[in-house]
């Protein structure tokens, strides 16, 4: 089954006004869409990064692809590594680690591995997760993500969560999800305020939701000593820390003392990563994410390794869309070593691509689409509308930082600030 | 798609008397073949050990899978774990590194993925090398193996090959199997001489195959100081040296003097072996083998790990048939990170159980059937005939040890004896 063109569509969805170690989430958030299509009504989705740096990658693949078999992955991924030449991609929003020649060719095969693999599924008449030897679980934990946010953003009216600054803030966001989406995890973005405060933001939320296992994860933004303050503070409280310090090394140096493990989606961020990181003791957890590991399959293979290595596993999440989800969802259920409910920034969107019905969550958790491919549909109306917000938006890439000087004048990101 | 039923085939085949460290090759190779039979003529083959030992665990398993979807693979674990209830197998020959539990369901287990994914593609109409992800190769190179031998079993005629146990001999079965199979690496299977000796056999062969890449394998006859003396006389000779000594710290030992990469099947037979292997860089590349590393899934996933620790991967080899040659041959095609030409008994075999002309060798290389599943078709006469030869021979476990001592009273097989 070959593909006879690809269409990518740049999007746009509004996003609320999320804090983080870099500033604050802008209006809206971008993403690149892909459909796939072949013949016989065969087609497939991929969703990834929208900023125009990644797009540009993309673009320079998609002429590339009429006529390539559907079911050619080493062949894709060749023909990806040619058509980048070598390009690497900077990490607009410093928050995923920095990029290399191999986590960009990564990064945008991954965008067309899930595109082709949902178009196999479609030609298949097999879900995803089956062609990914099948699923460990019928349904995929994911974790409440809270974040401390502004009321509203500049010159627009309040959103419906309001500003969540406080501790008070903090468990009324966590209720609000809790009730909503029955998570059974809590994730906290912190980075944002001094972590004393974060602390108190964290102790909040454990009294509020006991036996529901909570996370930190500022961004980097402590030094090794202040990491491991606040891991003997939290201890008992936090069932991992999520990159506290940056780097292997200052994350080695807290893991020799922190008595919960350290997770990472930013010190480890590709294959050449595990071995510096894994010597080092570094991590007990590692946040994979398709978009940027290299697709679902070489996620399936990372847990492997984590596996051996008696590293844990859990999901990093960008903020994105329902084919992003859908794409999370099979290969997590198709991953028998996945250890910790995944990230989703889903609550957050009040829009979508994708028809509405498939992901729900129950419990906290989105049960595996049992309809070929991702078991999801396009809805074209939807897409046209988010691609009308790109345009009409005027953002070509993440910039939390030039958006957080309109509140914060100065306001300067750097890691291990604390 | 599921499993209406799962019929098991102990079988037998002719083998010719090779040398090794624990003694000679018996007059008959045992092997196990599984038919999972499903609905509307979906089938699948698989091929493994047939010891007694091993047939008794498949049999736990077999009244469990009727009913079993042929792509709930994490499932089938699951049953084959509760079916063997902790068992674990001995290695009767001791040449694969001794069984642990996880190394017992993951050796069940691969003989029954393999079946699956075979009748994966049968239904889907697809070749199982596609189910991995697609083929990073069209062919799969192999290796000439070749053996120390005597000229004929005992009280029968001598064999086509003759007595192999000079150099002169040596160089001229390489020339039998390189002109008929065009191998354009050559691999010596050692621990049958003083080092002295077989350095001098390997001497012979670089000089009659300049070009060829040669390996050795001892199969752990030798003590670190020993190896790492024969490393230096074969400096500049051997693309790499297999199993030179026990254990991974006596790998260690010998991978800190020896120009070049130490391989093993040995001392590294599962995942949890991976971890203080790579620590203590043990070795330079690993030989998979879906037979025993969990499938042919695992076995890619194997391969992303030892890439990311700057591994290489070759793949081991047992007296097998047809049907563990095809799923050798998928695997490996959809292996990107794959370094090495894999090892084949096939030369010394004689019949088979599939029908002849799919896995034919060209330059060494085993074109990859794309015909639907493992793209083989079982020979119910040519089954029916190495299942008599299974019953006559009387065989229930490879012995090489016993039947060496037919040769030479007194032998004892000893690993580190040089
Ligand atoms: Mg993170
Ligand atoms: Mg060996």
């Amino acid at each position: 089954m070959k593909i006879r063109d690809v269409v990518l569509t740049p999007v746009a969805f509004a996003d609320a006004p999320l804090l983080n170690v870099m500033g604050v989430h802008e209006p809206f958030a971008l993403r690149g869409v892909v459909q796939v299509v072949c013949d016989d009504g065969v087609g497939g989705l991929g969703e990834s990064y929208g900023d125009a740096a990644f797009l540009g990658e993309v673009r320079k693949v998609l002429p590339e692809l009429a006529g390539h078999d559907i079911f050619d992955l080493p062949g894709l991924k060749r023909i990806i590594a040619r058509a980048l030449a070598g390009t690497v991609l900077t990490d607009e929003h410093g928050l995923i680690g920095g990029f290399s020649i191999r986590k960009t060719i990564a990064s945008v095969y991954s965008l067309f591995e899930v595109a082709c693999l949902d178009a196999q599924g479609q030609f298949l008449g097999r879900p995803v997760a089956d062609l990914l030897g099948g699923k460990a679980r019928d349904a995929v934990d994911f974790s409440a993500y809270l974040f401390y946010k502004y009321g509203a953003h500049l010159g627009a009216e309040e959103d419906s969560w309001g500003e969540i600054l406080t501790p008070e803030a903090l468990v009324g966001s966590a209720k609000r999800m809790v009730d909503e989406y029955g998570f059974r995890s809590i994730k906290l973005k912190g980075g944002v305020f001094a972590p004393e405060q974060e602390i108190e933001g964290v102790r909040a939320l454990a009294e509020a939701f006991p036996g529901h296992p909570l996370r930190i994860d500022p961004n980097a933004a402590w030094t090794p000593a202040t990491s491991i303050r606040v891991a003997a503070e939290l201890d008992g409280v936090l069932e991992y820390l999520e990159d506290p310090t940056p780097g292997i090394e200052g994350m080695a140096e807290v893991a020799r003392e922190a008595s919960m493990p350290l997770a990472t989606n930013m010190c480890v961020v590709n294959f050449g990563d595990l071995e510096p990181a894994f010597r080092a003791r570094a991590i007990g957890v590692l946040l994979s994410d398709h978009h940027f590991w290299g697709g679902m399959r070489d996620t399936q293979a990372l847990s492997v390794a984590c596996e051996s290595f008696g590293v844990g596993l859990s999901m990093h999440s960008n903020s994105h869309l329902g084919i992003s989800l859908a794409a999370m969802v099979h290969v997590a259920a198709a991953t028998p070593h996945l250890t910790y409910a995944c990230d989703t920034h889903w609550p957050w969107k009040t829009a979508d691509v994708i028809e509405p019905g498939v992901l729900n969550f129950v419990d906290g958790a989105v049960a595996v689409p049992d309809r070929p491919g991702l078991g999801i549909t396009l809805d074209q109306d939807a897409l046209a509308r988010a691609h009308e917000d790109y345009v009409r938006c005027g953002l070509t890439k993440r910039d939390d930082v030039t958006y957080m000087r309109k509140y914060t004048p100065g306001f300067e990101p750097n890691t291990a600030r604390w």
